[in-house]
């Protein structure tokens, strides 16, 4: 008995120059929602063409993961962007992308700012406000962001959906941060704990924060990765027992 | 008495890191399209959307410029491109310079391709498929070809409309090529030279070759240059007595 | 009577892609010595072994102008390197160019960072240390910078011996900065302005600031500008002003 | 009883954007020489060190594995350079990455040309020249062949000391060609082949090709692969193998 699901989304298309970063095929069978690279922070055009046609294959609907021109980073450091040049960047990474999504015969259904812009517009009006003009200037569609940054208000103010996702596997600070890296608890690596963090946020939209406060991040996707052998294997674990509570992984859309 | 009339084209757009490469004001106001660079030879997402917007500001058609991926040569070298990594790339070109072209209030209204794609396509059968398909896959856009290379074959299968286009400045051979830029008579450096050419085309539909013999182009657009201020200067002079002699300069769309 | 001398220095060799931004072979024959591009903020190896060449057949000293691998924005906005990431990019840039410069019969002499990175390591101490510590582990070169900043310090402490810049056309604040470019003053368009202003370098190493107090600079450089033919017409008038004033122009070496 | 001894050098120092192609850290124990790349077909200034630190670690000679500027597409496709910018290409990256290991505390021992322009310069005087001339423009380094190219008549006449290099994993042509990759016999997958190709390269000098007959390759290196798993593990066999043998594993330096 269930009308209870939940998105699972992660970042794929990211081959760049024939190098694989995740495992497209298997992870294209476990989540409903894909982050595709757009050229930008990883990819290139044949690699994404080559992941929408799979991403199709599978039923899975795809989204622009927009990010800063910075491959030599894979986009994880932050540039002092112009906020004209990043409005214009986006608006270019989400026709190029959609173009090659049509060809493969679907549409971009989403933008999700990646790395390094991800974490700048939770903070920084200015670019936040950017990017968001960039993807209105190509449509509305919804933007996937995490839950309490200024990036929610510029979209909001645009007029765009968000969809507020949610870590599978990362702690959180009693304020709905992530923990750092640099600090214990901040990675997930027990699939126990993983589907625990699933089954929460899809049955109750709640995450426990490492103190063992619960907090409201009211999300409709929850993040996955799948960079490493281990993760897609983790994953597998997690789709599975996730279907055996009855909670079924569709998209958002 | 007229309704003769003659597209003339240039490229811009090709601002990269805020260096001017044509000066774009100028021209706009002189030619009737402009095929916009897209990134990949040249030119970047916001000096992309700047020219698109002076472009619609002062009433010209635009299409895309779509190249090699190969800034550092300003996409004029041949590369050994895998076919299917060429189509995706020309979908991709089109896609986000569309994009911007739709923000600035406009569309993408034609291809062009540059440089060495430009003239690889012109005898390399696989590669003009590969550029014709990647066009086909973003939309029936017609495309801008030298007349007499494979690539219009591969267009007319498609069934893409061609745009065959003369050159105002290049001297021709009997077989209808351009002059090897090694010999004389290469470049045509005379404004009476080009106003010449230029009616001829626009009046006759022909050129005359360096022999004197007269070649059939049967041109619909006519392609100028703005990369000098010496070129610049040239071209307003044509554009005056174009005018004075009662042809219309005004897109093929 | 004199054995006044001061340095001219110039940004050169920033040719992309055919593209010429300074005048370089005019400029060649009014500095004395050339900061040149490595192909990471602009340049490519072929552009910047034309400059080198052109520098030893003009006489004139050459230096490392060491970037961010940015050159969508010519070097010019503010990147957050991983300080391992900017220290390796730096040693990269020397040994790449010093290579270049041997082949062309002479040496790299100095190191002078751009844009950006020269901007940032006058405050930020993480990334002047990773500078210094690039250039260091190249070899023991003068780096040349903006008197005042901690990156003079890094460069005390590793060693390495300091070249201070001052510059021809721009208006000094009474603390020693930069009148910002968007107030009044920034920029000294006048011959006679800046006539007045090197030779107050070369003769008392000081600068009168726009409220008129005099600072200190003690700067044996100073920087110059051809970047547009009025920039490269006013340094020419200049150049003759001060070997008319008896001041020689030559290397700080 | 035996000086019997091999060279092993295999492709090291492409990790780009923090994901590594091949593992460095596993094949630096295998080889005697690594050719590291140089940030043109892949890797960056920071992952490059990182490799020559621990080639230094591991007592390895290091190689500048110079190539296109096409990271896009792992410079594995021609590209039709003037041979002007392709010279100065490879006094750059071999400075650049002899920077890199003087800090280090090594030196570039060899040059070996990747992918397309290690194909290419097998056939194209013009371009063997130009990557022969920037060799020597950096100094008189050796560098590593392919038997039967035109290459080695370049590097004959630059007066450069040829390392001629056998494949310990491909299928020989009887004329000393690799059989094509589209053809059964292509790559030798099973560690007795393997094994046996190296002894026979080590011992005698010569190697079987596909139709049994046996052509001398007089190589002083044999190229293995460590890109897959499979391809580490496999070598890990040959290597142990190869030391049972009584045969060494030491660089031809």
């Amino acid at each position: 008995m269930s009308s209870l699901h939940i998105d699972l989304n992660a970042d794929l298309g990211e081959t760049t120059a024939g190098n694989p970063v995740a495992d497209d095929a298997a992870m294209l069978h476990l989540v409903s929602s894909a982050n595709v690279a757009t050229g930008f922070h990883a990819g290139d055009p044949h690699s994404i063409a080559d992941t929408l046609r799979e991403a199709v294959a599978a039923g899975v609907t795809v989204g622009a993961h927009v990010g800063y021109n910075d491959p030599a980073a894979f986009g994880r450091r932050f540039i002092d962007y112009a906020p004209a040049d990043l409005t214009d960047e986006v608006t270019y990474q989400i026709g190029a992308i959609d173009a090659l999504a049509r060809a493969a015969g679907t549409r971009i259904s989403y933008v999700k700012p990646h790395g390094a812009m991800y974490n700048t517009i939770v903070r920084d009006t200015e670019q936040a406000d950017a990017v968001i003009a960039g993807i209105k200037a190509f449509g509305d569609l919804p933007v996937m962001l995490l839950p309490g940054g200024v990036a929610i208000d510029s979209a909001d103010k645009a007029g765009l959906t968000v969809i507020r996702e949610a870590f599978a596997d990362r702690g959180y600070n009693p304020d709905g941060t992530l923990v750092s890296r640099r600090l214990p608890g901040a990675v997930l690596t027990n699939e126990e704990d993983v589907v625990k963090r699933v089954l929460q946020v899809a049955q109750t939209g709640a995450i426990t924060a490492i103190d063992g406060s619960v907090i409201s991040v009211d999300a409709q996707s929850v993040c996955t990765h799948g960079d490493s052998p281990g993760s897609v294997q983790l994953l597998r674990g997690v789709v599975k027992r996730l279907k055996d509570e009855g909670i079924e992984i569709r998209s958002f859309i």
